[in-house]
């Protein structure tokens, strides 16, 4: 069985915060890894209220630099510092998040008990890779250096127990073999891999948070298992949503249906809809029905 | 009957924030004034929880600089000009204050709709007075330039009616006359202003946070109807207070005391103290009956 990846929203408001909605950032955590992406502010009062150590964080991505998916860091920054955080800070974002940390940490004097490596992705593609899983960014349209991201356990290949036991194979170094895609004989007999093994689809997440509707997005988030959007206003605000450069809730739902994605979860949710976010989900479900309003301290688990 | 000053505790916590109490920020409300002392990260959502405009906020005081007093003041300022804030805002600091709020405010590129005047108090005494109340600032000690504040409005004479009935004086100018402080004359006979007037002391609320107790405390606040003051430790911890420069609640009760304060509000929560605000509460009350632990929400009609 392979491990779970947990999803947990800490806040899903749009530009304006409500009683119930903090500014946006989501903690995506797999194995030993934490990782944060965007940081509204109040995200350390939401790791507390979700009993959360923001101490276990091991890398923030930001996918811009607009105040209300920043505006956490300061503070998260310090705690971290007050609670004697040891490990390097890894923290990705758009072109320009160097400059902006180095003014930001100068400006605001934090003692720091630990390092921080800031890392600008200006190209599209993978920009982190170790043997459990990937991350990969796009470029979005949203005024200002924009990124999309996704996460994405590695594809492995597994043993098929069941043939494995009809062939009497015995455990050790020949099913290592199998697992590294290797043909194998045993007692003079020729063992296909094929035969042996499937191979299991890495589990996907992706983050398409404030941009305007374009092409790159379908490429990039397809066959999610969890597909995030922005979903700042329904259809019905089409006009709107262009001019602020976001996307409509019907977008995300025709973008969930192209991409082949599993889930879809609606996010940066305006006051505007706080009593009646029905009406993005009746909105994106005119294309695509596995579909929910994130709330906050909500979590899924893939 | 003179107008009400209305306290709310915005946020109540020490440095780090707990899920029941968001970091320091006070407002002070009287007639159109709506001030706010401090803005720690997460202020403008409590004023939302606590169903306030912050664009009826017409000046802001901050007593240093430390980020849990700070760090909602970008978020703060952004929603200001998202609403279309149209006042001048005021913001008051101790030495710093400018240059801290041009880098702040260029990093963050708050677009604004509206002007910010930055006054920078580096004296003590008075830094603002109109016709209805007067605002004055002491240096306190906390490592970097930090301000105590307090809010005081003017004495008046006010009209002893029961008097003035006797008297059969008329309405009018003479009255006028009299709560100018002058004496006056009526059908011949003359009329001395101390007989037919008294002296309605201002109302005056004092905010004493992150300090090291020292001696310009209790002549600042003295005769305090609220005294609002930090009180990050019990006494059992005062070598720990004055290691990091903050006051303990058993000074707090002692500067009540002394200062012949009516009542005293302890604020600048530790999450030590989460489960435990009693100890704080019996440690003040070995000085001061007339105390409470201030929560987040809370508010105080004087």
């Amino acid at each position: 069985m392979a491990s779970k990846i947990n999803v947990r929203f800490l806040g899903t408001s749009a530009q304006i915060p409500s009683p119930n909605r903090n500014h946006t950032s989501i903690l995506l955590t797999y194995k030993e890894e934490n990782i944060l992406i965007d940081c509204g502010e109040g995200t350390q009062t939401q790791f507390r209220k979700a009993k959360l150590n923001p101490g276990k964080i091991t890398k923030i991505l930001i996918t811009h630099i607009h105040g209300d998916h920043t505006f956490g860091l300061p503070g998260l920054l310090s705690t971290l510092s007050f609670n004697e955080y040891k490990k390097t800070l890894h923290i990705y974002g758009p072109r320009g998040i160097k400059e902006y940390m180095k003014e930001f940490l100068g400006l605001f004097g934090i003692e720091k008990s630990y390092k921080i490596e800031v890392h600008e992705i200006t190209k599209s593609g993978k920009f982190f890779d170790n043997k459990e899983f990937e991350l990969h960014s796009e470029k979005m349209q949203h005024g200002i250096p924009t990124n999309a991201y996704f996460f994405k356990i590695k594809d492995k290949l597994r043993i098929n127990k069941g043939k494995i036991k009809k062939s009497k194979l015995p455990n050790g170094p020949l099913l290592k073999k199998l697992i590294e895609g290797k043909d194998i004989t045993y007692e003079k007999k020729k063992y296909k891999n094929k035969d042996l093994t499937y191979l299991e689809n890495g589990k996907k997440i992706s983050f398409v948070l404030d941009t305007l509707y374009n092409d790159k997005i379908i490429p990039f988030v397809k066959n999610s298992n969890l597909l995030i959007c922005d979903s700042s206003f329904s259809s019905e605000l089409k006009q709107q949503a262009k001019d602020h450069l976001h996307l409509t809730s019907e977008q995300d739902g025709m973008i969930a249906k192209k991409s082949k994605s599993e889930k879809l979860i609606l996010t940066h949710i305006s006051q505007r809809y706080e009593h009646k976010t029905k009406e993005l989900l009746e909105d994106a479900k005119k294309h695509f029905k596995q579909v929910e309003v994130a709330k906050d301290l909500g979590e899924f688990i893939i």
